[in-house]
């Protein structure tokens, strides 16, 4: 079906399973001239690695990425990067239990009813690691957006019940924490909150919020190709997301128009924005004020609690999935929001270069 | 940029401005030999028309389907299927007030900031009449859709504080209230509240609900095209939605695994879930339970209040925007959800008609 | 299959059939701000018109074009572009006859296999009336163009035996020649072949060839969307043509290295080619020379002498096409390898926009 | 720009240069249950690569590809096959003078007219080894092929004046010889005749033919997806080839309708063709025929004689390019062309599956 591509001109494919023998991707369409280089990504890839904290898995994973193509003399050269990173933990992982049974909350019989079969190896091509392409692509696509003074930033807004407060941003925290909480007072509660989830051998959910600065106005499009609409799917194509907002988002449908509509005024000869509620998008286009984006994620589904389930031989069966899982998904799909979003922008720069013939005349210059 | 198509197999393509001689769209995709009749579209087309309820505009439009090709002997030929509808009101109406300033909410800003320009007569591409093209795109797709025992009904769940009871659910009554609500109740209540917001000179918001019924397993795609990143994707890019939901949404992230996984069992010697926390897809795949999902759309832009905003000549004005319009977009959209979702469908079973060898051998089986 | 769209940026979407109510095209992606009138189209379909020459059908189509939708204020407005002609002639005309039976060298047969049935009436959508959305979106590309100083040329090079002679080039014959030859006296040796094909009962093919002027270096890309592959997909995919050319075509497979390689040498501070063998491209990258390319077109498939075929019923018949039709092809479908050519460079001019950091910084100047 | 994937359903995305660390493919939309094995794909990368004869360069490259994901068990998984070659030769060889100026003939000055500046070493990007990819991921695609009864053979039809005698065809020949022409003899001329070539300093062109049996009737589309077209520019995008023809090619442009239409018959209860001058498409959909299609490609650019050129500092200079080069890409590229086709043509077969309502009931029975 070819679904493992995304973005028109800026389009990465990412390819791999869990337990194959690597995982990786191709971006096709980054314009030629851009300094990259391999710390670049990985540095991207460092921000999803499983820690070692009580909170994430203990895979050992070095997940260090190599780049096959696409860059010379430290330059982008204008046609594919190809980059890979080699799975070298866990080979000999027995599997065979969950190869016969429906793991609730999983991809295993949706894969099975559409394929016939599936790589049951640690969800296969449906594990959190398909996300280490996605993320190695949009590390390029940030290193992109910076050069045009476009910046992402994405952390995580609530765990269950605990959420930050905006107050206490602080973007350090987003990284020194081990929810990825940009306000350290909330990630202990957050993090006391995820131990009672694993005493009770359950799991929890939470919010991840995306914001990006210094998107310049006309970006995007009015009819299918609208930026939110392109966020919208960029982030619910990650795994486990189950709403995304723009802006005020749900909120929004509650409001009035006279508090939802942002009043436009001149500052310094410019257009701006005196308030935000359309989260930086009106009618599909960026309207110059910071995007705003919030996913919402759902609680991990393996947990160790007993549950109902079938087996292949189509028998009601009890199980209870063994092994360590992470009590949560948030915290390590931040940066995967925040590439997604960045792929996402990277293509939107490109495909409006030619909007208008204006534009154009300043390339063509004859 | 060409975005104005949606779907990759099941193609649609819209073109057409509020006041432009026509809108309309091709079909591009759909399979040959579907019976297709002129009021097949027609239908669905008269449940976006403005009513004459208090809740909506007055225009005239008859909004009468022409359709130009592709369909040969009342059966669909394979090839493109080309409606549209003529613009036959209010030509002569003046626009060059609104031409001149940027309305709050709106496309207008956004618009100059892209092309240079705008057709402002009435929204242009951005108003909601770019919508018959989606609906009558989305009819074709829902008789193929049909043809396969998959229907889709979307409703009104809430405006502003009203929500529906589920308990007393009445599809009749999706067609016969004003607010499109399947609870006759409910919707008093909500028509009595936009009265209240229309005397302050105010809009309303509200959320559309849409469940789709008999889809088979296997629907979708692991990676990016998720059958849920496909439908956000659709959805958001109707004008107006800030937030898509599917199945438990937003309440996922404040849910514990063991509440949110749906278990598997045995019926009648087939896989099926006892619950449906997952909204019909696990993994971006359908997993044969009804597909669930929730826009959540913001109050119509324009208001009587008076706003601040800015004049093409760079100046700081206060507006009221005159004419009549609509207190809430949500029961005009409601037939727009259903049908984006419908195209969604359509396209997402024609791409997966390939996804396994077995299933090719029974087409070309020689 | 949605195969109805041509272009990546500037895309177009054609769509009806010869004796459906009307034909047309979506052209969407052309940038925002050309200056463009009807009458920029028109110009372009009156020379596809068939003529009331000896060697094309008396059918009278107006064949007058509608613009519905993507001009305001005499410009184009950046979104789709949707073009219209109504069919008018020949309503009533008995088409049971090739309904029943599969002529030989047109797609009846292959129609059928494919989609079950077909539109039988004049060739439905593999009608030469096809190309009427063709043409008139690469009008609209061959405008774009001009505003860049690309100019396209396409004429008739030969017809059975009878070539032109380059040495007596007329660019005004063009037009002016029944047979599109740019070469007065060849036309008419043509004219005189053709008139005794036509006694014969019997049909002629011939070679178009186009050539673009004006196009910068650096429009392609050096691997599956090499400007010469598009343009082959572009030309072949025009119903008869059955081989495709660049530069020296053919020939270039009996040359040697040292002919057939065009040196570089500077003229005016610029890089200059002094040969052309290459035909504008190298490396599937455009070189700034005159591309240069050729389509050979089969012979009518239509003739009056008797033939051997099947019918419906699977038995075995011996038919002769009654009606009128040209005895050639070539000189109708030289506009449309010379608009199919425009839309494959426009297409990659936008494409070639963000090829480089450089050109994008050039637009999103902060 | 995004110009390294190829195909709808069926998508090949190619990346890598000649003297990077790799090159490789994704192959993404594999239908799911192929038996697929390492040997399927090294077979026909050891068909293109250098031999040890006269006419091929003595580049000593294992040409060894890994298969990293999408085979689980001995079969496609339906997600991406990602495959790999690692360049291990000649890494130390330097290319600071080909750095300098444009080689005649060869995309370097393109490539810096479009990106700016180029992966200079053995042409990058646009190296013969490119085709790996290609080559990899065609081999998927005809072993897919395979499971249907289709067949592809390509071979060498002609190198410079010596052209094979079809009466002598003899398949073994394609692979024994070094021209890879199936006719033995012919191969022993054309030897002598690039003999005389290399004494010469130059290089030689030449035609490579492919039939492609098996084809059921029904793949491709009537307007700009005509299967002949998808073949075109497959075929065209591999460098070096300057025309494609189809069936009876450039000689139909010659012909009549009398002698190029080929009838229909019944045979055993099927409709065949008695002739086939049309190469197995009509109206772009293939008729069931034998598919024949013919690339044309020039000499090597590369050749040992003086040529004329400018360096970057914009001098004229005289050049003469040293290292080893094959005297022609005849030989090398047959398998490109093999593997071209066999994409496109699996491509086809994915996208017809859904042509009518007819097919999708066979897989979608409720």
């Amino acid at each position: 079906m070819a679904g493992s591509s995304f973005g028109n001109i800026f389009r990465i494919t990412t390819w791999g399973e869990s337990h194959g023998e690597a995982l990786g991707v191709v971006v096709d369409g980054c314009p030629a001239g851009l300094p990259l280089d391999i710390s670049d990504i990985q540095a991207y890839l460092d921000r999803r690695k499983p820690g070692q904290t009580k909170i994430s898995t203990p895979r050992k994973e070095a997940d260090a990425v190599e780049i096959l193509s696409g860059i010379f003399e430290g330059r982008t050269t204008g046609t594919p990067i190809s980059m890979l990173v080699r799975n070298t933990s866990q080979r000999s992982a027995d599997y065979s239990e969950i190869a016969n049974y429906y793991r609730p909350g999983h991809a295993d019989y949706t894969f099975d009813a559409k394929y016939g079969f599936r790589d049951y190896r640690g969800g296969g091509r449906s594990s959190g690691r398909e996300t280490i392409g996605r993320v190695a692509a949009g590390a390029v696509a940030a290193k992109l957006l910076r050069e045009f003074g476009i910046e992402l930033t994405a952390y995580t807004k609530s765990i269950g019940p605990v959420t930050i407060d905006m107050n206490k941003f602080d973007r350090q925290s987003i990284i020194s924490t081990p929810t990825c909480m940009p306000d350290a007072e909330a990630s202990i509660r957050a993090e006391s909150y995820l131990a009672d989830c694993m005493r009770s051998y359950d799991s929890a959910g939470g919010v991840i919020e995306c914001v990006i600065t210094g998107v310049p106005a006309g970006l995007g499009d009015p009819v299918f190709e609208k930026l939110d609409a392109s966020l919208a799917k960029a982030v619910m194509s990650i795994g486990a997301v189950k709403a995304v907002e723009i802006g005020d988002g749900v909120e929004a449908s509650a409001s009035h128009g006279s508090a939802n509509n942002d009043p436009f005024c001149m500052k310094d000869g410019k257009v701006i924005k005196t308030a935000n509620h359309a989260g930086g998008i009106l009618g599909g286009i960026s309207d110059g004020s910071d995007i705003i984006l919030r996913a919402h994620i759902k609680p991990t589904p393996s947990i160790f609690s007993s549950q109902q389930t079938v087996n292949k031989k189509g028998e009601n069966i009890e199980i209870s999935i063994k092994g360590r899982h992470d009590p949560i998904i948030v915290p390590r799909a931040v940066v995967v929001v925040e590439t997604m979003a960045a792929a996402t922008i990277a293509d939107a720069l490109l495909m409006n270069a030619g909007a208008k013939v204006e534009n154009l005349k300043k390339i063509y210059d004859r």
